[in-house]
């Protein structure tokens, strides 16, 4: 038998992951929202708090919940700090409200002797007075417990003061909750930093940064990068891997089977102990990028501008990685005894060799991979794009996760898996903090409405957020390749305006299209040489960037990402959406041609009365990206776009006139 | 760090109720369908098995579960018999498969040497073999091993010998499972026995058995009351508290405070020390009706018409009762040390002492409330109708059904808590095999749809088995009061089409609805009271009662309640809906006029096509209540229905001609 049986059922709390296994994902400043249902047998009045607590603290904090509707109960806690947070709902019969609320009934009732009924409350009032641990409200309730005595023969007189809103205030602060029941365990939700959810990334090969041709550039090189992308509002710098790179096996251009002399090689083939300063693997960094004093210096460099850095962590080995000698046992092995190298059969990746996280000595390696991530954490390193996380086990990764999150709760942490749907979750819900997504092969209405209405409206929105690419070193996409420059602005404004998170790799900027034939592949892809570019080629769309970021940070309702809402246009290949802060006080419309070729025109259907405009009130729309203004009226309005000229609007949408009605001496 | 990281993600797993804590419910004979979401990282091929158990034992059986679609799974096992079952998933890599898938890619892709590939694969077959833990599997296994490395050099020939059947039977007969992840802990389903999904009870005071205006009658009086009952076709005989009333402020005649001498009081205030044999309480039968052994002798009586009994489980105690002596710290005390009577200010119960669940002695008050539904399991009782389970704490009921249940897995409690939905739900949850509903008060189209949507389409599915009574001793409906006879033709044809479990309280199929004045209450109510009845008055409708019983045994599609769909009519006043069973072997169709005053006419929409029928074909369609049969075409069908020559049609539906497509031979 239960050595205290449960007073109170408390059940259904939200928000909550596949039963409390996983915590919910809210950022530092939140409002964690928490309902359940809670109720009793009986009659008695139910009183119930939410209590919240740092992982690993001792003492909670509460705060009281109410009833909404149907022994549906709801409160709301401040998240404040990066970790995991606890909560937990208490709840307990109230003694003194429910003696009360039959008392009124009884005196209602006109019953004239309630001498039992009031000796009853006495003692309830005088048991909080014993319970009291601050002097004066002891006292207090001592003196409220005499003065309800004084009445015991004047129902009406005993009424008065168990009506006192003082003494309802003390016995709120000293209820008898020996009876209470707490939900166990707790739930848990993880606390991030707000770059978690708000933030623009600009990717570049260091080794590219000055664009030259036949030579590459050096951490001390990047600044000129740096500085272009802080020019056109990135927050992040997102760098592949910086490690040294195999030679055994090491690829040419275009991915060509054998390097000729002088090719730099793969920065995904990590590993070479020729080379290495600090083991040659990955706590090292290539030497024809610097050194890692270097790397220091270009870190604190970035810091200096307010921005950050990304590092890739790719488990992948060349054959002359550090681990292959020392650690053979974390490796597969073929019959001949020879260690495998990854294959997709029937491709075969010569240069890499994959690990097997099961190998018998698999805590080492797993303690090792750790240890790689504190390292850079060391190093300034507070964000890490993950690569290819789908194909190495989950549990590693939640594991992994959790011992950076131990000493460093601000680490960020993005998922670069496209792969199956149920993969991409389970790698957000054990602890990725962003993650890579379908949004790069969306293009038409309906496939872009039905996938973010997904992405925030299903229960993904709890602990999913998505960062959109509209290219990767990987993927040139067909419509890309296709559309030209107008297809660049396209996908930019959709990247920059869907999600809060978004990214480019460089050369975006530049409208880069040339594909390998029939496939979404870079002709030429930097992954395998170097590559000349001028940064300021004519036609880029730099501008147009620039203008984007600069609305996501003047606008707070494009810092979230659950307030996008799709609304209605008469014409299928024009997008129209909006995001707004909870208040109304931001609102901003996207309306946008998903053709790169055609003019479109068609009637949007503005949501006014959602945004609490009267019904035929004129308002004022303001083009973001071109600083033209509007008055338009009512819902439906006229918009007009065109690949060449204008393929978007983004409008921020204020009042234009008052009325007395919405000044508030009127009311 | 984990002792042996999970290898698999298995997630989502369906059936659960609240993330597990509770067991969802089926019948003997049920097949259990679990589905999850099963995946890996990488590229390996998983397996998957379904197990389950006894709770308590210590071997699984288990059964292969298949992937549908985006990584679900699904399995199935038959639940045999009444307890608490476990089921769990466990799943792996397949390690012989996911080589096979290699294998042939590589052989497709034409590669010539695949000697170490060979290799690899004849490791696997060995370590299977030597898993093996059956001697011809095992030698056969490694007859396979040898065969295979013989074809070292030749990939097609090493490709036959892998692609075979026998080795890929055997293969999978001894997978290597040193790596799987299994779900912990366990989930749980409550099985019990066919009585809890399908019965149809009949309740009545046995004091009334025969119906004598101004004297009880005894156990030994009951046979003609239950001969009548089976007649109609009823399984279950229903008794309210059968212990000894109380004298002290025992209430006379339709409520009245003080009975008058020879009043027999209401048997809900149960216990009367000075009248008991064994005790005078719980325990005890009324000395007005008997003995126990006259008690014994009803239920053998009973049992042998192949019927059962119920007992009313009320955990009320008079003043009288003999726990007031023996315990008084399990009851609730004034200031003046007197025990506290039951209120609901401003009315008073002065004849029932309600118990504190929580007194400082609560487990000897917890045991003993347990040992009385033991003491009448010991007497052949295996069914309790609780009374107002909802004023008793939910945790009390968890442990007393679960310790019932361990001595008698068969027991079947009913909740009578007509209350908020959140509780009526929870007690089913922890246990009540059946539960009062609101059907009592639904009586519109509208109302109709919309409950039994809730109850058969949403979760409520997995544990709630609504039992429908049309009226009970407390409560006439206004509908009944108002329709008459064509109303409680309405209401009995509603119950007992709408789920397999329902009951009626005696005097409904005599259309019993004199109300006191305003209320949905019996005036003269035989609660208080000595009841004269003619138990074939004239008027009564115990035809058509016994017509239903009979149809809803004779057709098992009215025996399960989920399968209940409703369909469209154009008249709002007429309600149809159907029942099927999964093979469509049994079909039919209710049309309900709702009205008890007016004739209904109206064309309903047959849902030809989900009972597998050819658009246009005819069918036959046999009015199951009256015999009559008629000849009908497509979906829309014309229907009249009158309150006083037919309120409904129950139509079996059969295919009156074949054709030759449906013969086996055509296809």
């Amino acid at each position: 038998m239960n050595p205290k049986p449960d007073s109170v059922v408390i059940e259904r709390i939200t928000p909550i992951l596949d039963g409390g296994k996983y915590p919910v994902k809210r950022i530092e400043g939140d409002d964690l929202v928490v309902e359940a249902d809670i109720f009793k047998e009986g009659h008695d009045t139910v009183r119930a708090v939410l209590k919240w607590r740092a992982a690993g603290a001792d003492a909670w904090q509460e705060t009281a919940m109410s009833p909404v509707v149907n022994d549906r109960w709801t409160g709301v806690f401040p998240v404040v700090q990066p970790g995991i947070a606890e909560y937990t709902i208490e709840a307990w019969g109230d003694v003194f409200v429910s003696w009360r609320a039959e008392y009124r009934k009884k005196n209602d009732a006109g019953i004239a002797d309630l001498q039992s009924e009031i000796l009853e409350g006495v003692a309830i009032v005088e048991e909080a007075g014993a319970r009291a641990e601050n002097k004066a409200d002891a006292k207090a309730l001592k003196s409220y417990a005499k003065k309800l005595l004084a009445e015991k023969e004047n129902p009406a007189g005993a009424r008065a003061v168990a009506d006192s809103g003082d003494l309802d205030a003390l016995m709120s602060s000293w209820p008898d909750r020996a009876l209470s029941t707490q939900v166990v365990p707790p739930l848990a939700v993880r606390v991030e930093r707000k770059a978690a959810r708000f933030s623009a990334w600009y990717e570049f090969f260091p080794r590219s940064a000055e664009g030259k041709a036949d030579s590459g550039s050096t951490f001390r090189d990047c600044l000129g990068r740096i500085d272009d992308a802080k020019a056109m509002g990135f927050d992040v710098i997102y760098f592949p891997p910086v490690h040294p790179i195999g030679e055994s096996n090491r690829k040419g251009r275009n991915n060509s089977l054998h390097a000729q002399p002088g090719e730099p090689g793969v920065p995904y083939a990590i590993g070479n102990n020729r080379q290495g300063v600090n083991g040659g693997g990955h706590c090292d960094v290539a030497p024809e990028l610097g050194t890692l004093e270097d790397f220091d210096w270009l870190v604190g460099e970035i810091h200096k501008r307010g921005m950050e850095i990304a590092l890739d962590f790719a488990i992948n080995c060349s054959p002359d990685h550090p681990y292959v000698k020392a650690h053979p046992e974390w490796f597969y092995k073929r019959p001949d005894g020879s260690i495998k190298y990854a294959e997709n059969p029937p491709k075969k990746y010569e240069d890499v060799y994959p690990l097997n996280f099961h190998n018998d000595n698999w805590q080492e390696l797993w303690n090792e991979l750790r240890d790689v991530l504190l390292f850079w954490c060391g190093h300034g390193v507070r964000i890490f794009r993950v690569d290819n996380p789908h194909t190495k086990p989950v549990a590693f990764w939640e594991w992994v996760i959790a011992e950076v999150h131990a000493k460093y709760p601000d680490t960020i942490f993005l998922s670069e898996a496209f792969t199956r749907p149920k993969m991409m979750r389970v790698l957000a819900k054990v602890g990725f903090t962003q993650s890579y997504t379908y949004f790069t092969w969306r293009n038409t209405r309906y496939e872009l409405t039905e996938y973010f209405t997904e992405l925030t409206r299903t229960e993904m929105a709890d602990y999913f957020r998505p960062h959109l690419f509209p290219n990767t070193p990987d993927i040139l996409p067909y419509f890309l390749q296709q559309g030209g420059r107008p297809a660049f602005l396209i996908r930019s404004i959709l990247a920059a305006t869907l999600s809060p998170l978004y990214g480019i790799y460089s050369g975006f900027e530049l409208c880069e299209n040339a594909a390998v034939e029939g496939k979404e592949e870079y002709t030429d892809s930097e992954k395998y040489q170097f590559k000349g570019r001028d940064w300021n080629a004519p036609g880029n769309i730099k501008d147009t960037v620039t203008k984007l970021n600069r609305i996501r940070k003047e606008n707070r309702a494009m810092q979230f990402f659950t307030n996008l809402e799709f609304h209605a246009c008469d014409n299928e290949q024009i997008l129209f959406y909006s995001k707004t802060t909870p208040a109304k006080d931001n609102i901003v419309l996207v309306i946008l041609s998903l053709d790169p070729w055609n003019p479109q025109t068609g009637y949007i259907e503005v949501p006014v009365k959602d945004f609490g405009f009267l019904e035929k009130e004129t308002y004022q729309a303001e083009d973001l990206l071109t600083g033209e203004r509007y008055l338009w009226s009512g819902s439906r309005n006229y918009i007009a776009l065109h690949p060449h000229h204008r393929v978007a609007h983004i409008l921020r949408i204020r009042r234009w006139t008052g009325r007395e009605e919405l000044f508030d001496y009127f009311r």
